[in-house]
Formats: structure tokens, sequence, C-alpha cells
């Protein structure tokens, strides 16, 4: 699916007005059903079956809807009509966490669990003692940047990857800075890789949100290119995460856990 | 309570690594209580008591909670517990739309009543004919974003505006662009002010969600320093809302309603 979208706009410009052609983002409704019944709408940046697959079941797993492969049976995707169908098996659990969910909704914001996810996480402080290098990071960041062209076309969508000291595994695009990273998160689960010894490396601003999802996964590297607020440097501190912000050219800020970022080249 | 904080931050450049100060921004839970009952918590930027007030009512009013004056009885704001208490008098409907709204909880582009909102606004077509010069508009973008101090000193919130055909009649900046709006709602309400002849300035991307919450209020005029989405644009005809984007220096890109807008100078 495209996700742009050419359009005719009025420009108006020192006093005149032009007809002229305006490249714009799409925004793509995506309505996620649980066993046949209608779980959530997410709005989304239009993606390949695959990349809905990646957002839906990062989203389940953000949300705590699942955890391991078995809980997932058949997936199907209809494209036009926005819709993901994804048979659960661990169904025992799911009317009460579907309920228990529902009352307490997090999104861009909003949750009454908030510090309940802290505390919950208070006992997943990170312990890998992975390294590394300050320019292996950068040059990430900067392959990133260049990797992605829908970001350069129409400057409205946010961009995460995921990486290991070698190189970007993948990456995903999407209007919602959520969505990028749970579209990272749902690959990273249908290819059964392991996150703890990752890094993410994301374009947009660090809210707890991101923070609490990245860390619910264990990932112990963190990098923005933009700025990280003060409760998640906080909360950074507190599970002992390496936050790293406006990683940019030949410079970062290292907002917690500078001992997993080396300066080999000196 | 302060917006940002000064903090030590460890800065890698060059090679080079340096202790130094950075200034970053605060995210705060508010949890809003609506008859002595946890109703969600919203995070947004630390703000006066004055400003969570208005964020809670504006969100209440987005979320269709309260319509009128008389539906708010006391509110209580609690700001080192980052609470607010809120009286609601419309209790007959308050549980089932506690309820419902809980079921459907939109934010961040999540809401099962996408279509159901889309449906539910068909009625509510803008018939307001007020027109206002492009360069008015242009000035009132130029001045907020003067006035935007933390947007200038972060980089990191969002801000809003309404304004008529003299000036800016007040503006908020928040993390989150829902909560701009919303805190831009709220005060329209505390106040008394009809939203149906005023424009809008923000500073953020014109989401949908963004639409459907200034839709809500009857606001004919949307402007943005940013892009709107392709959905946002469908919107913004439907409803005939004049639809303003990158409004910066001497241009503005006008996606609907160019009937709104006069060119007087030419």
């Amino acid at each position: 699916m495209e996700r742009t979208k050419k359009i005719r706009i009025q420009q108006i410009k020192e006093g005149q007005m032009e007809e002229m052609e305006d490249q714009v983002v799409m925004e793509y409704p995506l309505t996620i059903y649980l066993n046949g019944e209608e779980f959530i709408t997410l709005l989304c940046s239009p993606d390949s079956s695959e990349g809905l697959t990646y957002l839906a079941l990062g989203f389940l797993i953000s949300e705590g809807m699942i955890a391991e492969k078995s809980h997932v049976g058949k997936v199907a995707v209809e494209e036009d009509a926005g819709h993901i169908h994804l048979q659960l098996n661990n169904k025992t659990d799911l009317k009460q966490k579907l309920y228990g969910k529902r009352t307490v909704t997090t999104g861009c914001g909003k949750g009454t669990v908030f510090y309940n996810v802290l505390d919950s996480l208070g006992s997943k402080k990170i312990n890998e003692d992975i390294i590394y290098d300050y320019q292996h990071i950068l040059n990430l960041s900067r392959k990133l940047n260049q990797m992605s062209a829908l970001f350069k076309e129409t400057g409205g969508v946010h961009f995460c990857a995921l990486g290991n000291r070698e190189k970007i595994l993948f990456f995903h695009e999407d209007i919602g800075r959520h969505n990028a990273l749970d579209k990272i998160i749902g690959e990273a689960f249908s290819k059964g890789i392991e996150l703890k010894d990752k890094i993410l490396i994301t374009s947009g601003r660090l809210s707890s949100e991101m923070i609490i999802k990245a860390a619910k996964k264990a990932i112990p590297i963190i990098v923005s290119r933009s700025a990280p607020t003060e409760l998640s440097i906080n909360i950074a501190k507190d599970l002992d995460i390496t936050l790293i912000g406006f990683a940019r050219g030949n410079r970062m800020n290292i907002y917690h856990g500078g001992k997993r970022v080396s300066r080999k080249a000196m």
C-alpha cells in the first residue's frame, strides 16, 4: 500500500494563489480482531501485510496479551478493509485480559496502570553488560536516517530500527512513534530474535511510554536522534537502561548507562 | 510547576567525553478522578492548576463525558500527587459513559469507535462563513511561534492556540499534541467562549484525531505549521472545515476550504 499520496492543493505565497501538487502522508485505520471479536483500532501508516502483522503482534505483546509464539494461531490480513484477524490460543486468560486491558488502555500518554507498569518492571532491571562503540552507534543512526526515504519525503513519519554490533537488522516507519516500535517488537517476535543484547534506534522523542515498551522487552540500549523526557531518564536510571539522545553527526548525549558505550577509537 | 529541568549528562563529541548540563522536558502523570472514582491517567507537561483543570475538562469534553457547565461541580487539583478530582453532575449517564468510553478509549490513534465518530460528525458539517485574511493567519502563526519559548528551549513540546480576527486569545503547550488541544477546548469551555467562529493554530502534525477533536467543537478553520495527513484532509472535506498546513513565513498550503481565506492586500 502506498504510504503517501499526491493531492491538489492551493498555495498562497506572498499574496499569490497557485494550484499545485503536494505529497501528503496517509493515515490508515487497522482494526484488530481477536478470535473473531473486535478488539481495537490503531491509526497507522499503510504497510505491507507483513508490516501490519508485525504491528498487531507488537501491540499485543506490548499490551501483555501475548508472550510466546504458541499463543498465536492463524493470522489473516484484509488490507482493503483495514482488518487483521488473529487467532489466540491462550484463551483462558484472554477474556479477562481483554476486559482488563480495555479498562486501562494506554496510548499516547493515557493509562491508569502507569505506576503499576513501573512497579512490575521494577524487577526487570537490565543486567546485560554488552558494550557498543559510540562510533558504531552514530553510524547506525546515520544509516537509518539515509534509509528513511519516507521521512524525508513528507516529514511526517517516525522511524525505529533494531541493530546489533554489526548492522541494522530491520527498521520500520509509521506516523505513530509507538507503532514503529511495536512493529520492531512484532518482527523480532515473529523471527524469534532475542532483544536483550540489541540496540533500539528511533527518530522520535523518547517519552516514558516508549521506554516502558522497550524495557518490557529488556532492550539494554535505546538511542534517539531527538530528546528524552525527564521521566524517561528516571525510568532508564531505575531499570539501568542505557539512554542516548541527540545521536546526530559526531555527537550524542548519554542520559544514563554510559558504561555500555565504548570509545575504542580513542 | 517547572516544565523543564536541568540535568547532568555525558556528551560524546568527536570522541571526547564531557560532563555537561542539559535541559530536558518534564513528563507529568495526571490522574483524573470522577466523583471519587479513578478514571484515567494522562501523561502531560507539568502546568498550573488552571492549566491542568483545562486539560481535564477538555479531555472530558473531547471524550463526550461533559457538554455544558452545569455538568461540572467542584474541581480540586492536587499538584504534587498528580491528581485532579472532578465532581460531575450528569450522573445518570456517567457510569454508562465511563464504561462505554473505557471500552473504546482513543488516544494516539487507538479507538474502536473511529468510524462511528465520523458517522456522528457527518451531521455536523461546518456552515460558518466567516472569512480570515491570509496575512492575519500568517501573523497569528508567527506570533504563536515567538510566544512558544518552551518549544524553542527544548524542541520537545507542541503548542496550540485559539485566535479570532483580531488576535490570539490564548495558547497552551504540552508534550502531547492532543493535550495542548484539549487545554484550548477546556479553557474555552471554562470561559464560555464559542469556538464556531474561531481559528485554531497548532505546531504539530494534523492527524485525524486532532481534526475530529476540533470538528466536535465546530471550529471552522484549522491551521498548522506542519503537515496534515491524507485522512485529515478527507475529513476536512467531508465536514467542510478549512484546513491549512505549512503556515510559515509568507506561505501556506490550503488543503480544503479556501473560501474562508481572503487576500485583501491584493
